[in-house]
């Protein structure tokens, strides 16, 4: 079983290059994660919002980076992060070309 | 550029396969959607939730997906459906392994 953890909170900036430069070592601290398979960053100027999409190949590596993370978040001094967690449907998302 | 449309909403069920065999035609049907590269389906059976996470290749095409999907989950009788589109950070998202 597949879980996907959605994170998104307010963001001022920097997005696009900036965001990149400022997050690239945490990015690769990320790719470390035990557990995780991919995590998509998003970014949204207009709304000044940003976030990510991940998926885990177990709930409790899930659950675990989601209290690190928001930890490390907050220490950043982000607030209002909404974070979920779902079950991955499997045979659904293979029919719609998800690379699990 | 790639857009992520995140996409969840009260429901009460079905899950798991039972929800697989539902919505099979439904998937067959998304994964002819103009612009679209994959789409995961999301579901929590605890919080009674589900939902879905896109990738499209155009933003157009994100923005007349969810304005089709969303008139397609009300009149499912869906309510309350929370949705957001952002922009994907590529460079970060290819460090953690994402397929884009």
């Amino acid at each position: 079983m597949k879980y996907l953890l959605q994170v998104d909170f307010p963001h001022q900036g920097p997005f696009g290059e900036e965001f990149t430069g400022a997050f690239t070592d945490l990015a690769k601290d990320i790719a470390e994660e035990s557990g995780l398979i991919w995590k998509v960053w998003t970014e949204n100027e207009a709304t000044k919002e940003a976030g990510g999409i991940y998926l885990f190949d177990n709930l409790q590596d899930a659950q675990r980076y989601l209290d690190k993370h928001t930890k490390r978040l907050e220490s950043f001094g982000y607030g209002n992060i909404r974070a979920k967690i779902f079950n991955v449907n499997e045979p659904l998302s293979l029919i719609d070309g998800a690379k699990l």
